[in-house]
Parts: structure tokens; C-alpha cells; sequence
């Protein structure tokens, strides 16, 4: 016993042993053959310095961005703070797989304690949550919520010199009326939990005695709402779980089970390409799931939800439900809105800020993730100082060779104008300034300050906002870490674009978001992808591949031999209907 | 993948293929030699004859008691209907080690519908809770306590031919003010996920900026109440958890932690051997946890827990805590009192049945598992009806020979003679007469009615009542299911003994009690037990023997795999605290 105690440390402290042994046992090496072989963990320096010197870095939020930034943050010179609620990160992909048991909720989870401990930098966890941030005094106000006997909550406030924020969104219910007190939402690992138990509850009530056909279909119509690809993968998953487990289980009851999809526009899965909406919504029908588009939700009561038909001449349908899952797409937090309005944006969506993540109108404050948006500047803002930028000897015009040299620049600062020309397929600018003045200009060609406008003038037209991803907050929060880990160096040696209204070059590069591809499993084993350079691929094969991508993408070697022993135990024993 | 699929489904249809791939796959397979290898699932008649002329059988409850009456229950003469709010069954015996995620709460449930499904005996299942019997009508009217969107509670009555109680017992504040309200219990899975969060919370909260150490160590006070075999193994766990797993993670609040344990009595595991006792106390001493006993709780504030010393004159001594885990006893459950206030038991503590566990003034009801207890008959009630059954020939005077013949009945119906009997180190009850009328007996001498009373007169001292275990449950839902098979048979053979007060025999054996031993885990990979014949072992291999017991005694093949692998996990990468 001791012995194998003893064996079981040696593996503790040497997290690559349990690498290879979970490779060889648990369930098809061949997985993992995606994992990165990234160390996380990273060196051990000695970071008992004067820690009074170190700048106070404080992150609020243990979603994709913040755990990207601390596990990316290396530099020993901060001293971090990390306030979250949560204290755990989740591997949110997987929720939907989480509300029918087809993966546990605590094998997608990993403390975040354990996710800094061995860092060399100095990171410490509150679980509180932020109610208040003070940008002027550099403090935010937290909030301990854990319900103790101590029934009074503990306060506290925390200076900061910088401060990023990445707590993420909730999900929005437009103001209609009943969605909040009626719907189920998709937005934590809470939410997964509480769907779960309510599809066995649905199932136990329509299993009982003294009710009618039609209560019993009542409580057995589960409806899911927004056809974006949580409420796709929720759908089929629900699908799969009571065709594959629940109607052997509950024999009696098979007959009156109900999936409907609504959705408000004409297509589910709009973000993807079409083909893959296509198979999608065939493969829904062919399953018996009720798709239903073009149907705008507006009215959740307790035990019925309206629909106005946006087709059919806008006339409202009313059906019975067992349970709605409210999927459509997400809203801000209160602390957000309340911050926003403090600092001017109170009339936006999300935070703005800077391709360099930073909140407009604050210092030393970052966004990223679901609460921020990136205002991506327009290239017709600054047109006046570009030209003026370029042209060097101030003659009012601009030659093909000025133009030539702040040209990586331009397309640096403003990542639309290789967007348009991507698309315009032209090679370089000075073909767009061709395009513009004729076929017949040449080399030493200058063109004025409205030339060049007109040449510019649709670029801004492919801006775009970047998803609401974990993609996407995974990146920012590896950029962020990034520049703080070169931010003393990159004071010194700006790497970034010609700054076109003041002097000098940025310190970082702007954040660029380099899209990976996305999946939609679309349940039966059945996954569609679409890749970079929009390569679609469907079917089995593609399962697997998200399989793989999921299992190596995972946040630590424990939560990924934990995923994978629990899509085993699903494989040989199904999916378990107790209602804990 | 379909392949796969199907190979899976083979798995699921033939369960023997699912044992043999456990067996060698998931961790040590010596583990399951101690497996019984009983067939589950039993047999597959055909169920389609006329139900309605079926006995209707109500179970209530879906514990040890219920599920053990439902597994053993073969006779396809019934129509059985189980009603419990639980729709699954949970392994008990694990819940102290729920408590801290050395197993998962799912690991050691098992859906209801999953163990009658393939059963030759027709069984519904509901989920509700019965609140009333009406014993006269022979109907139950039971509950939906769902909380679905139909907000009003759902009623139904259920008719019974036979009623088998087994709802088991609430944990018992003996009216102590403040239990209630500030005290974890640790009865349902649903407490010990809530102290597993408790458990984490008060970490976290203790690990908050701005307090004091006095705070911290309060917050970190953790007091268990009560020294049996729960409350021991839940403070092992508990010191197992904070020492080998939360430490690492809380460097900080190291030092402030503190467990207590309270007990009332002079010492812990008062029922075990008094080795095992002394064991126990010494190794918490060496493990810091601090032993009070003597010390009985008089009142919990949300704050501070009381208690008075028994020992030290009755002094009040008054401690901050962070959790109080209640673990003193079981109490009686409402519905069982108001029953029993019905049926004129009013002032008994649980349900009295015979020792045939029929609950007494009742006809055709049952009760069994922690709600009931057997009321042993006393000799001296029937010493004259055994008196006068013994003497044939009514000469008011009985020999040795009229006397042996009615001794296996009477060893039979009276369980304590032959206790007695063992005590005293006599083989049978005419040494017994012989003691009493001094050693110059021999085989001719009679007794008269009065010799024999006072001979006798200290057998019913030997009564116990029978501990409140799970073996104690399960071992009663077996026997009944066994009368229930052998129901008819046994109505034309009788089987059981002699009707001292009527005439012919009993229809089956009263149930007789077989202790197979108890375990008390000491944390540390330390076990003790207590085996049958008094035998005592303590230590490291006593743990290994529990471990494979309780992979073994586990309800399915499936929580098996679930509950190794989860030790396996552990034993690889520790236990998880993340705070869901």
C-alpha cells in the first residue's frame, strides 16, 4: 500500500510519467496524438524578490481569457491577482455534452489554484466577485459570496496598476417577457447540472400515474431556442441521450417525447457554410427533431411559449413545454454596464476597446474575451494623417515609392485593408491606387489627398467584429500575457506599426485573431467542421476529429484522462439517468 | 465508428463480456476476485398474463432495504409498484468518502429503472413521496415533489395488497437548538456534495484578504459531532483531503486548519472492540485531530457550536467553527410518526414489527431498513403457552423428553435462549433446566411451571435491538423477498416454528440476523474491522480488504468500474477542488 502511495507521488511530481501512462491505458493513444506537447508548467524561479516593487497586475474572471492570460504570463516581474467567482476554469465546449451526462461536469474542470501553483510568477486567487471597479483610484470592490454562517458578505477592495478584465457575458433574454423565470440557459457548468436534472424530472413526472396523453407530451416537449451551434449540439446531444438510453429505460413514455428547434432567422447554424446548415437541418428532420425557422420567441409563460411565425404573416403559435433551453446569444454583465457608463460607452453592447485590448477612455485597464469588443479603427479616420505620414517631403502629393514604405505599416494598424484587398484579389495597395487612377498610371504616379481617399474609401466596409468564441478570448488572453511578458522590452524597442497620428511606433503589434476553424456536432456521431480556408468536412470522421481536437485542447493531463475515460464509460454503459 | 458502436451494444446486451473486459482492464482485477459472481439480472419469463388478478404490491422507499427486496423478488405473481422521491439507489457505506471527491457522487448511485428493468417481475416506478398511509382503505397517497413548471404538487393515490415500508430515517437533532439550521448532515448524497462544496468554500473563504488569523482559523474549524463509525470515517476523509490535497493548493491556510470531533460517551466506535477503539483514538491524536469526549452539544449559533463537559463538572465550553458535520443517530421520519400515531404506536421511536417484520396492529404491512424495528417476542410473555404446548400428556408437569421435543422451535421463535444459551457456554436448554434444579438431576425429573419460569427468567435479557446498518437493511429485503417468493408454497408447507399460542406452525423462519463484520476506515490507508468470531484487524491490509469488499458488495458491474476507476484516479492525480 505504502508502496504503491509512494509509486503514486513519483507521479505526481513527474506529471510526464502520468503523460505516457495515461497514454498507454487510458482508452486509444491515438487521441492524444493531437496533444501539444507544451509544457504548462513552465520553470520554478525564485520569486522572493521585493515583491512591494513588482506591479500589481489584477484579473478579473477565470474563463478562456483569463486562464490564457495567467497560464501564458510568464514574466516574474507582476504581481497577479486573480478575482473570480468561479474558482475554476471550465472547458465551456463541452457543456452541451455536460447536460446529458455524456461527459461529467467536474472532468471538464480544473481548479485554478492548480493551474498557478507552479507558475514562477506570483499569483494569488480570491473567490469573490468584483461588483464595482473605480478606474480613477485604480481599485476594484469585491465581493466574497459563498454563503457561510458568517451571513454578512465580506468586502474588500484591491488597488491595481493594471487591470484586466475578462468576466465574460451572460446570456441575453432581449427583454422577453418570462425567459429569465422560465428557460434554462446555457452559459455555466450550474446551468449543464440543472438541465440534466430536469430532463430525468420531465421524465419521472410524465412516467406517473393519473395524467392524460396530452400532459404527459406537455411535459415530455423539450424546446430549445436559437439555432446557433450550442443550441445545434444541445439539440442532437438531447436526442441521442433519449434514443440511445432514456427509451429503454422509460418504455412507456417513448412516444411523446418532442424536440423543437426555433429559431428566429431562416437557417440554423447562419455562421457556418451552407452546406453544413444544409446536412444539418436534413439530418434534424430525418432525426424527428420539430425544426422550426423564421419563428421569433416572444413570450415564455410557465407552461407555454409563444412564437410569432415571421413567414406566415406574423401570426403568434402557442405550444405547452416540459422545459425551454434559451440559447440565443449573449448579454452584459451589471458590473459592465454600470462601468461602461462611468467611463462614457454606457450606450454600447460590450467594452470597447483598442486593437491593443486596452478599454478606450482608460488607462491601464484591458478587456478581452465575451465583455469586450474590438473597435477596429477606420482607415477613413485617420486618412488625413496617413497621407500626411507618408508623405515625406510634405509636397501634398503622395509617389508610388512613399506610399510603398508605410504600406506594411498600414496594413499592420488596419487589418481591413488586406481584408479588401484579399478579397479584390490584388496584391498590394499600390494596386488598389492603380485600380483607382486607371490602368495607365505608372511607377512615379503621385497621387493627391482625395485620390488616395477615393482609392480607400471602401475598405472599412470588410471591418468586422470578431465572434463571441472561446477561440477568440483564448487568443486575446495569450496576446495580452504576451505584452506583458515583453512589456518593459518593447518600451525599448517598439514592435509595432508607425503610430500614423504621433511619433514613433507602438510598443506591441495589434491583436490579430487567427481563425482555427469550428465545429457542430450534430449528434449520431455525426460532427460537421469547417476549417481555415473554409474546408468543410461531415461525418463520422469528423467526430472523431473533434474528438481528438477536444481531448488535446483540453486545460491540464488530469482533465484530459478524465474526458476520455468518461466518453469510454459512455461508449460501454451508457449515459446515466439518476437525478442528482 | 458504427463498428464501435455496435461492439459497445454487444457489451450492454451480454454484461458477463463487460465483466471479463473490467476484470482486466480497469485497475488491479484482484480487487473483484472478492465479486460475487451471482447472476443480476435473473431470468426473462413472459409477464403478459391477466395483471389485474395480481397481487399489488407497494414498496416505499428505494434504499438498502427496498432495492434488496426488489432485486430478490422473483415471483412473477405480483404487480409491484416502488414509490421514492430517489430514482436511483445509492451505495451508503461510500458517502463519507463522496464527502471529499475521493469517489464521485455517480459512481455509487444506480438508477432504479436500471435495477427492475430486466426483471421477470412486473415493477413501476414513481418518483414521489408517499406522505400518508391509510392502513384501513389500503391505500397510499403520495406526492410529486418535482418542481417543474406545473408549480401545483402533483397527488395520487396508490392501492396496496401488501405494503413493504422501507423510507429508512432522517438524521436525529434530538431537538438540540440550532442543529438544524447550522449543521451539515451526512444521510443523503445530496448532503455530502454540499459538504464537499462546504468543505472548498470555507478554504476559500479563509484564504480572502482582510481577515484576521483568529477569522482564518475559525472559518477553518471543522467539527464533527458524534464518535460512530460515520462521523470517524467523515474526519479521517476530511484530514486525509486537507493534508494530502488542499494543502498543496493553500500553502497559506496551512496552519490555521483544525479538525474536532465530539463525542458524548467516554470513547469513539463504542460499538467495536475496544483494540479498535484504542487504535483509533491514538492514531487521531497523532494526526492532530483533537478528540473530545465527554463533551455533549447543548446548542450551534451560526457561529459557535457548545458543549458541555460531562467529565468536568457540566461546564459550558464554547468554540468558533467554519462547518459542523451532524453525525449523531437517526431520527424518525414524519410520515412514519404520524403512521405510527395512527396504528397506536405513538410513543415508540420506529415502526415495531414482529420478527416476521410485519408491523404490528397492521395487516399485510411491512417495514424494514432503518424505520422499523423487530420487537422480540419475551419468553416470559409465553412462557405459560410454551409451558402448556410442551406438556402433551397435561400432567402440569414436563419431562426432560416432552421438553427436548419442542426445544428447536422454541430456539427458533426465541432467538435469545440460544444466545443465552452460547453466554453461558450450555449446549442445549436441559442444561439449562438442569442448572437451575442443581446437578443431581437426571433424564425422568419433571418441572413444574414455576421451575421452568424461574429457569428461564434471564433468557430475555440476551434481547438486543439490531443496529441501524446497511447490512441490517439488505439482509431483511432479501428475507422478505424470499417469503414473498415462497408465499403460496410456504402457506401449504409451513416452515417456520411451532405457534406456541395457536395452532400448527408459522408460515416461514422469522428473520434471523447474520453479522458478516463492520469496518471503520481511519484514514491513511488505515482500516479497521471487525469480523465475525470477534476476530480484529487493523492496518493497511484491513483497507485493501475494504476496498475489494466494497467493489464487490457495489449494486452493478457498472458502479464497479466506476468506483475502481475513480480510486484510480486519485490515487494518480489526487482529488479535485474545484468548488462545483
Amino acid at each position: 500500500m505504502t508502496l504503491l502511495r509512494r509509486f503514486c507521488r513519483i507521479f505526481r511530481v513527474n506529471p510526464w510519467l502520468v503523460r505516457m501512462l495515461i497514454l498507454f491505458t487510458v482508452s486509444g493513444g491515438g487521441l492524444l496524438a493531437f496533444s501539444e506537447a507544451k509544457s504548462e508548467n513552465g520553470m520554478t524561479f525564485d520569486s522572493s524578490d521585493a515583491d512591494s516593487k513588482k506591479k500589481k497586475v489584477v484579473v478579473l474572471g477565470t474563463g478562456w481569457a483569463g486562464i490564457s492570460f495567467l497560464k501564458n504570463l510568464k514574466n516574474p516581474s507582476y504581481d497577479v491577482q486573480v478575482i473570480s467567482p468561479r474558482n475554476y476554469f471550465a472547458f465551456t465546449p463541452l457543456l452541451p455534452s455536460v447536460t446529458c451526462g455524456t461527459v461529467e461536469p467536474r472532468s471538464i474542470v480544473e481548479p485554478v489554484r492548480n493551474i498557478v501553483r507552479k507558475k514562477n510568477v506570483n499569483v494569488h486567487y480570491w473567490e469573490a466577485e468584483c461588483f464595482k471597479i473605480d478606474p480613477e483610484n485604480k481599485k476594484v470592490y469585491c465581493q466574497c459570496n459563498i454563503a457561510g454562517n458568517l451571513n454578512e458578505k465580506e468586502e474588500f477592495v484591491v488597488d491595481y496598476d493594471y487591470l484586466v478584465i475578462a468576466i465574460g457575458a451572460r446570456a441575453n433574454t432581449f427583454n422577453i417577457p418570462g425567459v429569465a423565470e422560465n428557460c434554462h440557459f446555457l452559459k455555466e457548468l450550474e446551468d449543464a447540472q440543472k438541465i440534466r436534472r430536469t430532463v430525468i424530472d420531465c421524465f419521472e413526472r410524465a412516467s406517473l400515474p393519473n395524467l392524460s396523453d396530452d400532459e404527459r407530451k406537455s411535459i415530455l416537449h423539450f424546446v430549445v431556442v436559437g439555432g446557433g451551434p450550442t443550441g445545434v449540439e444541445f439539440a442532437a446531444e438531447l436526442h441521442d441521450y433519449v434514443n440511445e438510453d432514456l427509451v429503454r429505460l422509460y418504455p412507456k413514455v417513448k412516444e411523446a417525447v418532442k424536440i423543437t428547434l426555433l429559431e428566429a432567422t431562416d437557417h440554423i447554424l447562419n455562421m457556418f457554410d451552407k452546406r453544413i446548415t444544409a446536412f444539418a437541418e436534413e439530418k434534424f428532420q430525418r432525426d424527428g427533431i420539430d425544426l422550426k425557422t423564421g419563428a421569433m420567441v416572444v413570450k415564455v409563460s410557465d407552461k407555454e411559449i409563444s412564437t410569432k411565425e415571421v413567414k406566415n404573416g406574423g401570426g403568434i403559435a402557442t405550444m405547452p413545454y416540459g422545459m425551454v433551453v434559451w440559447s440565443t446569444g449573449i448579454g452584459t454583465r451589471p458590473v459592465i454596464m454600470d462601468f461602461m457608463k462611468q467611463i462614457g460607452q454606457g450606450n454600447r453592447r460590450a467594452l470597447a476597446t483598442d486593437e491593443w485590448l486596452r478599454v478606450e477612455g482608460c488607462d491601464s485597464i484591458y478587456a478581452l474575451g465575451d465583455c469586450a469588443t474590438i473597435n477596429q479603427r477606420r482607415v477613413m479616420e485617420d486618412i488625413w494623417a496617413i497621407f500626411r505620414k507618408a508623405d515625406k517631403d510634405n509636397s501634398g502629393t503622395l509617389t508610388i515609392k512613399e506610399f510603398q514604405e508605410v504600406l506594411d505599416d498600414i496594413c499592420e494598424r488596419y487589418p481591413q485593408v488586406a481584408l479588401y484587398l484579399k478579397n479584390k484579389r490584388m496584391r498590394t495597395l499600390v494596386d488598389l491606387l492603380k485600380d483607382s487612377k486607371g490602368d495607365a498610371v505608372k511607377e512615379s504616379v503621385e497621387v493627391s489627398l482625395e485620390e488616395f481617399k477615393s482609392a480607400l474609401s471602401q475598405v472599412d466596409s470588410q471591418m468586422k467584429n470578431l465572434p463571441a468564441t472561446a477561440q477568440v478570448a483564448a487568443q486575446q488572453g495569450s496576446y495580452l500575457a504576451d505584452c506583458f511578458n515583453r512589456m518593459e522590452e518593447c518600451e525599448r524597442n517598439p514592435e509595432g506599426p508607425l503610430r500614423f497620428r504621433g511619433e514613433g511606433r507602438h510598443r506591441f503589434r495589434p491583436f490579430r485573431y487567427k481563425h482555427l476553424g469550428q465545429f457542430a456536432p450534430l449528434g449520431g456521431e455525426q460532427t460537421a467542421a469547417q476549417l481555415p480556408g473554409d474546408w468543410v468536412s461531415i461525418g463520422h470522421s469528423t467526430q472523431w476529429l473533434w474528438y481528438s481536437v477536444y481531448a488535446s485542447k483540453l486545460v491540464s493531463w488530469r482533465t484530459r484522462a478524465l474526458v476520455i475515460s468518461d466518453w469510454t464509460r459512455r461508449f460501454i454503459f451508457g449515459r446515466d439517468s439518476s437525478g442528482i
